[in-house]
């Protein structure tokens, strides 16, 4: 395999367009897991395999018929499946959040390297086996860490990176039945997905999640032109949601929190105070992730604690709902 | 009203013991809200009805016969209520998660003082009135925001702060139910409680939750000597937890992140390794405030996530909520 | 030695006065290295000498004569002398800027423990021996770690703690010449100065500095009642500066430049916006320590980057030079 | 003027080499200011004369021919002189570090924009006039506070970003005199150079240095292949540093302090924990912005603290030195 063969990209706005997709018809992708993978055995080498920076392939760019630069893009997501029944996870050293990092040294002696392989039981559970022989296992929760748009203002960033057009956000609301919306920074927006987790707890503290390849369903809306969405928003049936991506912590907090405020206030015509004080007694925090290089978390406030909200981008999400369901009939 | 006669402490580590209590016997107490019950109207002055530090009164000290320095206590919340139907929230100047503050000054012009007064409804709702003369709700779910012992090394800290002794931690999980589990510094532990809230969203993010007084019934249990706990511990029927109090907010994480995988660890038989990947694939992070002197990080796991374990403090939790249960037949 | 005996404080705001003190009057005091003379040979045991927390040994408090609480408090480092012909310096598990700790765990193995004996040389400089034989050294540039006053808010704190009231500061212009000053929040103010250095780098970034027992001589001066001061301040022949105490770093640099703006404010007569621009395009920002409960910053402008300014502290720092040079004469 | 026509790039690793330099052969360039030099009075409009992206355009690409990927470039600046007798610098909403921002946003009113024009003064000081008629100063130090390479891995970064291939770092030291090693990460390099700087305070607070046009004088030379400089090195006649790039600032000294402490291991035959000790004792550690999508800090130690050691990157420095002189004469 050469570079130039392999179907995938590593980068956000890098790449000519692989895949051609239109307003409201479902697109199947198949995403690698972030290992190519080529990681299958315990003994495996994560870093020959995957060296840095060829980690976390993604699938695309997915050229979206009919999106110009500064419309807000809906990505629907339809259906995620396993495509595989085992999955990976690992420690490696100078990684994680409960480890000294490239961006965080120290001068203590360095973690050693570990790979736990996953299988996906027909019970809807994963399960591995420890070094001294017992049973771990995790509940099969498929989403995708790795969900983005061409950046803005003509960068080019790793696939390991998250920001605010998406991208690895580690943020597990991204799962079946959810909505994400984001600037398109360019004509057709360019989308990338990738990065599968069978399961993953919050804040992907080893540094990985139990990563595997899927199948995947999307469906994109085009909500037309905006200043409003600087940062990515979430729904789902229950939820709406807006992900900050920075360093400290406590600042991808701030985004989310801020941008969520100022959503409720326009949803429900509420002034800014009041609108921060109901997102105040009522949001829950998600910490996406803790180890790529902007930490990332969600804000989220159940749709049903709105008063008189006008529905997220006109309904955008619920009309998607409905042609999937519409379609899989 | 004098300071002297004022049946409140406003510091953990201080004061002569009001309260004593025997080990197993349900003890209830009743707790102020964080303004002294003073805040009563949205016409009010917050920082003259309860002028830094005199805010957050606590009750106590409670002081818990049998207990030594060095064994941990365990706190069974065996009921939380209301003491009032309504409750109060704020915003202040310099104050809050989205606002500059003392510790993160900045330039700009400050935020003005709002208060909001909440009716607690028949139906488990709280409801305040907006600027605009909207309704705004959340759901009444009433937990202690400080809980904690005197400060380790002989330390004296306002009523605000939370640290290892546990304290003003904000942990929306310290509800009816639950048992939290401190290491006591002095003989007799001297328990502090207050901080009344009957909703909070994760973070406290405008600096107040929903303010109220309490009425809670407290069992204590006595886990023995440990050098094992240096964070507190939570337990509910379903989960474990540890709580992790820092600056930054990724501190606050890797403490209670670290501390979780070591109690897995232990719990289960596992290497640390495999306790961290199960941590790590299982666990959730619920930020509990971003507004006190240090923040506060809960990570919890599912019991049913633990392969083989065995009980957190040989079952102290369970027995306490046997207790309970004849307790109030 | 028993802890009563003991002539040292281990915490700010605790113990009865040893020691009065007169405006104006010189005071020498003597004051223990961190580990109270007791960590003497590279194969000494820091943690069984200096268990936590009976660190940084404190002497006092000392009661300043004609202090209310709110005055300010200028404390001068007349003189501040080695007081033996050798320091050390460590390297701990669990502790420093280059290593996980306590309140930033991680997962990987601990770094060794390590001693440096240092020795005063008659040139000025400070030499220790390598693990292979070889010779590094420091320039003698002694001050005090340590300088502080009774915590505000009747709080007691750990004699590593640095905050508003001084304490552990760790900045290395607390040399002989320094002025700082610290509001009183006591009668008599209630000073402790102790944690000598013989030589540091910015930031104390292994844990220690070379520590070092120190004659040093005081003298007192009160510049009256004053709102104003909520943070250090430190004045030089040279240079203005305010100390900064949070976690992250960035938040100590706020304080102490947000201090800096506004005292260049008043002293210059300048709207914020430009004293803003004064400080920022003029000012040194000095990392004093990476390593205790709150890191440090100084913000320094050099007084002749002022324009028209009034004296700080109605000259206070200037009178106190000329008494220290006509009570040596 | 269009994007195409305007002969600089706001990008590091985009563009075509519009510049070629061969190794030891001084290049002189000319750098405009961060406004394009469209900034030229106190009624201006900052964001409008230069919207964002569109600041902080860099000189370059320029190719050194006889430099492949993975080699390590030596930049030293030869001499920078001011190009205008006249500099500028602005407060903007939402922007610098006394101020909420886009990546710590919060819900208080905005600072209002502000701009000051500051001349040059034939004694080396630079002058503006404040709001109520006084003159504000700053001594002329001219740097430059954006010299890098086309990042690693493919990436292209905006010209406001600092990281591991140098950029915008705002580190003063970037004066006449100085020589700063860059690994480059594509043949011929691909440098990047502009933002001169008149004067800037430690941290660039305000967020504006006051910005000026520079003619430099470059001279590059080839270090040869090396893995072990992934981060951004400066060496003066009196020092050598290592600058760190990273959020929280704490993250940003660990990087710079921990490549100072394996470069010093290397230099002087040290073991790691006698490097440690030895930069823990002498380092100097300068803050270079607080407001960029990165933080920097330099971590310095004086040659003469360095024992026996040989010369950093076989006296690179020192050979370009001795080529500015001759040339010049």
């Amino acid at each position: 395999m050469t570079g130039d063969s392999f179907p995938y990209e590593f980068h956000y706005g890098a790449g000519e367009p692989r895949i051609r997709a239109r307003l409201g018809e479902p697109l199947r992708v198949f995403t690698e897991d972030c290992f190519s993978g080529k990681l299958v055995a315990i003994d495996g080498k994560p870093r020959e395999v995957a060296p840095f920076p060829r980690v976390n392939p993604l699938t695309g760019p997915i050229a979206v018929e009919g999106v110009r630069g500064g419309d807000i893009l809906a990505i629907h997501l339809a259906s995620v499946s396993p495509a595989r029944d085992w999955g990976v996870s690992t420690v490696s050293p100078n990684f994680g959040a409960l480890s000294g990092t490239r961006n965080n040294p120290n001068l203590q002696p360095e973690q050693a390297e570990t790979v736990w392989i996953w299988r996906v039981g027909v019970d809807g559970r994963l399960t591995t086996t420890t070094a001294n022989g017992r049973e771990i296992s995790a509940p099969l929760r498929p989403f995708h860490g790795s969900l983005g748009v061409a950046p803005p203002h003509g960068e080019v960033r790793l696939s390991v990176v998250p920001d605010s057009f998406g991208g690895n956000l580690d943020v597990a609301d991204l799962s079946a039945g959810a909505t994400l919306y984001l600037r398109a920074n360019v004509d057709e927006a360019l989308v990338y997905i990738g990065d599968g987790h069978f399961a993953q707890g919050d804040g992907e503290l080893a540094g990985t999640a139990v990563e595997g390849a899927l199948n995947t369903e999307l469906i994109f809306a085009n909500c037309g032109q905006s200043e409003d969405v600087p940062w990515p928003r979430l729904e789902t049936d229950a939820e709406i949601a807006v992900i900050g991506c920075a360093r400290p912590l406590e600042d991808a907090v701030r985004i989310a929190a801020h941008g969520l405020v100022n959503w409720v206030s326009r949803l429900c015509g509420l002034e800014l105070g009041d609108a921060h004080q109901l997102v105040s007694q009522n949001c829950r925090l998600r910490i996406g992730n803790l180890v790529n290089p902007l930490y990332t978390v969600a804000a989220f406030v159940e749709k049903e604690r709105l008063p008189r909200a006008l529905q997220a981008f006109d309904g955008t999400h619920q009309k998607m709902r409905g042609v999937r369901k519409s379609s899989t009939q």
